[in-house]
């Protein structure tokens, strides 16, 4: 067996059975393995900044890593914005990237670069294997690696992959995230007993698992408030469930929502602080006199240390507080950022996996949606755009019996646009929502927050994407996903019961 | 002045008047100051893979750098691959990159990454400033850098952009190439008095620059064979002008091609090898006999080394070998590769800029106009896909007088397909060609070339980029650029002439 099957074979024995790919010349023994392992599902994207997003994606919703695969440097690096993304989610992807053969290096041909440079800042593992009978091995320690919410990555030497003595190597126990410190937790508690109004401020699965049922016991017993970070990876939500509010990202809405809290208890998540410093401004978002607490870091077992305070507070028997059943009623008239959220909100269908890159557009979207029916949220949690279609597709992959409904701003969405073809080819069961204000928004609020006085013809150049207009209609269909545009709200709430009934892709422009 | 207006100032006055940006939060000072700064041109692309290519074709046609502004480490990390194709083109290019206030860093916010550590392996000179006095002297030693074929990069804390105490610093006399050693030249001067087969193989500037002149009277005179490497960063061709046959990019051709030579003289150039390494094949292109000199290396004034040799023959009267002036007549008929070519060949303007990433459909393209008239000819340098778009931005931006001829491949166009949008918000005189073929070609050939058996249904799911049939004219149309599909060469003709005669931005699409 050569190294590329052994390879592909330690990954699916160690629960890896997807495969986002672009590959190229130094990967075709990797493809010719993948070839013939039918274990492995490969899905290919069209440009790698979309292979890792939707690695990510599928991490959020399988609960395990997908592979990669990459071609040389150049091909990491058209992924490394969305494994920056990734990085910042904690969720585990396995990255393969084909490197020149050991001895041809040294000719420094046109594609011949640094590759362990170039992917040693997002790669918390990294290693480049010598030889053939390594790879197996090597594949099961960067399985192991990645269950830790980390990216790993694997450089591949093509002569590693096409030579003889391949061995498919059996991946260790994973290891378990470290339970918090017992005088953690009594701290936690001691601080929830104090009368002092307190808020818990969780990240990572504690969002989604079983520790989301532990905190909101927590809340209805003491009366703290459950806040997430903006960047959250996925928070479970809906009628039934424990509601968490997330931190606004305005500096000033942030601090008037934290101000009243004394005490912060923070589970998996880091202190609250503005994404980006300001001249003259306080980035820091707590009152100067809360007191922050740090119950789980975001490496331990976030959900364990919940139910661990919830039993130090003898909570057990008690009754989640629970998100009402409640919907808008469907609103009708011209198109309007109110009336869009409620329009989603209105229609979401239960289990719905809701990603969301709606930027400035969709400040209202979570309120609107509070009391829908169950279902999962993924948020853009590195700040880097061109997220949201990537996830999508890679959340369609993991849960096909779902629907995504994949909200993205115009600007973030041109970034990585050739995932619209992924989900035509792979008929996935995507809604995408594009909010075409053809504007990079933020940033000309940004500006003026800024103090850098009124943006003249040149910023704002820089600031607006239209002149021309993206025509997202015509693009979408240019790489075989249906799209249509709307102009009312009664025209969205259509068009989308149309997408969540069609089962395969489909795109709504919505002008702004 | 504050240190971004510093910056963009001390940046004008080292010569550099465009700057292809996408920019954010972090960088918002410095789009304040190039809004204030007229002489500046901004050109914003809708991904950084854009404005990196662009910057690089800017700097092959204008002979010097244009900047970009990026936005903190993932806007740099989606140029890279574009960056590394300019890097091995050896072209100037200023990267500006914004990075958090300084006193911010320590929070890790969601954009934070350690933007040095991801610059570093393309960034031959790379500094963080630190402050705002600093900013303008630190530009004009990037240009500095950049002036020697180099790709620079200043991170740009947002404190340092908004500090007051900015100074416009003057930029340093400007590095010359060094010239190669009179040993070198003697040597290279004996070879050819030799009387065996001998071919010299001229990279850099030497193939547009007063270089070829010397190269084409050498040859005249002694009956050198001229030879450019496959991935050449510029050309000057056509009628009157010394032909220089590219070396073949499939090993068994160049093989070929190489073989009678005894001598080869590397002017600027690397020796040559194959891109890739194979099971069992010699990369190494030229004869086992083959004596290869190197008469100017990559970094030295390749031009003068080839006019010191010409003096050094006594050539000084002699005419230069020049191509023929004379064109392939206009086929007619069904699309086919040749015809397509000849097409070309035949209509090609007087002075156009041919961006070459034509990949497996495009290998007659030089061969049908070696007498068009006269021309300037771009290639993929480092090999990594999604260049020509934004080559083709770069290029008509630093050359508005002359028509742009893009040609690229389909799988090649859909990584950097945003750069349409760019033609056409700036009106670019750029005609596209999309040969698409519904397929990664190459990697189906290298595939059975490496020896792995014949490619299954799941490879050749990652070869075949149709399954949904991409349509350039739709995509085209949705970036605000007028498009064709072309059934025929007629067809073809008509529509390739419309394009030149038009001005501004036109795709034709040519179904393979």
């Amino acid at each position: 067996m050569n190294g590329a099957e052994s390879l592909v074979r330690a990954l699916v024995r160690g629960g890896i059975e997807t495969c986002f790919a672009n590959p190229g010349t130094s990967e075709m023994h990797i493809v010719a393995a993948l070839d013939r392992v039918a274990e492995m599902r490969c899905v290919l994207g069209l440009f790698e900044g979309v292979v890792t997003g939707a690695a990510d994606g599928y991490a959020r919703m399988a609960g395990k890593p997908a592979c990669t695969l990459l071609h040389l440097g150049p091909g990491f690096s058209n992924g490394i914005a969305n494994l920056h993304n990734a990085s910042r989610a904690q969720v585990p992807i396995v990255n393969l990237v084909g490197q020149h053969a050991t001895y041809h290096v040294r000719h420094d041909t046109p594609l011949t670069s640094d590759i362990e440079a170039i992917a040693r800042p997002y790669s918390k593992w990294l290693r480049t294997s010598c030889s053939a009978p390594e790879l197996g091995h090597d594949a099961a320690e960067a399985i192991v690696a990645a269950t830790q919410g980390r990216i790993a990555t694997l450089i591949v030497p093509a002569d590693a992959a096409w030579g003889e003595g391949g061995v498919i190597a059996e991946v260790p126990a994973l290891p378990k995230a470290s339970a918090p410190k017992g005088a953690d937790v009594e701290r936690a508690a001691a601080m929830l007993r104090s009368g002092l109004r307190t808020a818990m401020l969780i990240a990572g699965s504690a969002l989604y698992s079983k520790g989301l049922a532990a905190a909101g016991r927590i809340a209805a017993s003491t009366g703290a408030k459950l806040l997430a970070p903006y960047p959250f990876t996925r928070m479970r939500r809906g009628a039934g469930i424990p509601a968490v509010e997330r931190v606004h990202y305005i500096l000033e809405q942030a601090v008037e929502q934290l101000k009243e809290f004394r005490q912060l208890i923070l589970v998996g998540a880091r202190p609250p602080v503005a994404y980006f410093a300001a001249p003259g401004k306080n980035a820091v978002l707590t009152s100067p006199e809360c007191e922050i607490h740090t119950l789980a870091s975001p490496d331990e077992d976030c959900a364990g240390a919940l139910e661990a305070l919830a039993a130090a507070l003898s909570l057990d028997g008690m009754q989640p507080i629970a998100a009402n059943a409640e919907r808008p009623s469907l609103p009708s008239g011209d198109i309007n950022l109110q009336g869009l959220a409620a329009v989603i909100g209105a229609l979401l269908p239960e289990n719905t996996i809701v990603v969301d890159e709606s930027m400035t557009s969709g400040r209202g979207l979570m309120a609107a949606t509070r009391g829908a029916p169950p279902h999962d949220w993924l948020a853009n949690t590195g700040g880097s755009i061109g997220i949201a279609l990537p996830l999508a597709v890679g959340a369609a992959v993991a849960c096909p019996e779902r629907h995504v409904l994949c909200l993205t701003a115009d600007g973030s969405a041109m970034y990585t646009a050739q995932a619209l073809w992924t989900m035509a080819r792979e008929s996935l069961n995507v809604t995408t929502v594009v909010f075409a204000n053809r504007a990079y928004a933020v940033l000309k609020r940004e500006f003026s927050y800024l103090g850098v006085g009124n943006a003249g013809p040149r910023a704002l150049g820089m600031f607006e994407i239209g002149r021309p207009d993206l025509d997202w209609v015509l693009l979408a269909k240019g790489m075989g996903v249906p799209g249509t545009r709307v102009i009312s709200l009664e025209d969205f709430a259509r068009a989308l019961r149309e997408g969540f009934e069609g089962g395969g892709p489909m795109l709504i422009e919505v002008r702004l």
